[in-house]
């Protein structure tokens, strides 16, 4: 079965996702970076973000080493693909330069489609308008049996959690307070009722939430 | 030293130290119980509810046990003393019957000052209108050397928190989702700068956060 999966999804203690002014200079905004720096600390980050070798191999490398496993598609929304305004820039190709880290087809969601680019590393971008179930359908389609990532930011993660589309998801609490940004949990009122949810705290601080769909 | 705590705080993941809709019926609002019922789940929690023996005795009956340890006063919020509009109802004494569950000197926060109620147990509610400073001074002197409880709810803890006039903070983070009510996390940005903040999940599902200034 193809589960839809969140992996690695980041937020403050007080729920943010990502800072407030979010710019080609800064796509966390003021949050710079601290949202990921547990990852970058793991073994597995250290590989991934091309980091010199070393790095931890506890839970958090545990939790972080599960980004790619069994995905065979990725879903992102318009704010993670580029900064504000990016639909108006026909040469933006999101952030990630030649080879971006997913080597699957991803499906940005968008009011402005545009035609598909293929680039390195088996990364392929598609760009559709669609509610969260026509989208998931889609990636699933893509995803050839795999699973499918719902890979950010915030408000598609809520979106596709109050719709109770995911499967399985990974969020990652990070013990700094924000203030301000897009938040990760509005709206998602009872999610309990519906999801087992564990809570793993690590020694680097973080503590990792997972949530499993009841009927999944 | 005297230190300014805060303990067995709960709040849901999503920031809400209670829900919406507070009133006599409903302490909480619509989160109800659900705050505290890792609490009532404890042995010490078992013995100061009046419950049944029995209960856990792991890491949530260890966090839950510092509630009076080394406490001399308590210092609470208008909204925790009584529901919506009790200044008005000069018979009010607080939700806690004849023997409040408090033992000390408790400094409620209110713009309508009454005279003080000594009650059972070693309670006595005195009423002041004073800023956060001045407020832990006139505990601290009552506290005789002890430490005082920064009580709740979430306005005057996240208050106190932010005037960094809180020494050591346990927040206890239930995996429930409220989606409304008093926020605790608003306005604390970059608290993590003069905070040490550990995080040790239960298996109950709690996540207990623990703030410790960083010069104290």
């Amino acid at each position: 079965m193809s589960l839809a999966r969140v992996q690695n999804f980041s937020v403050s203690l007080d729920g943010f996702g990502a800072g407030e002014g979010l710019s080609r200079d800064k796509p966390f905004g003021h949050a710079g970076e601290r949202l990921h720096e547990w990852m970058f600390a793991t073994r597995w980050g250290r590989e991934m973000f091309g980091l010199p070798p070393g790095g931890t191999g506890g839970v958090d490398d545990a939790f972080a080493r599960q980004f790619y496993a069994g995905i065979g598609a990725e879903i992102m929304g318009a704010g993670k693909f580029g900064p504000p305004g990016w639909q108006g820039n026909p040469e933006w190709t999101g952030w990630w330069g030649s080879n971006p880290p997913f080597h699957t087809p991803v499906f940005v969601l968008t009011h402005h489609p545009r035609p598909s680019i293929a680039m390195g590393g088996g990364t392929t971008f598609h760009f559709i308008d669609a509610p969260p179930a026509e989208a998931l359908k889609l990636a699933r389609e893509a995803a050839s049996g795999r699973d499918v990532r719902i890979g950010g930011g915030s408000i598609v993660v809520r979106d596709f959690l109050a719709a109770r589309l995911v499967d399985h998801a990974h969020i990652a609490v990070v013990p700094i307070l924000l203030g301000r940004g897009v938040r990760l949990w509005d709206g998602l009122e009872g999610l309990e009722s519906d999801y087992q949810i564990e809570a793993t705290s690590s020694p680097s601080g973080v503590t990792h939430m997972t949530f499993t769909r009841k009927d999944t």
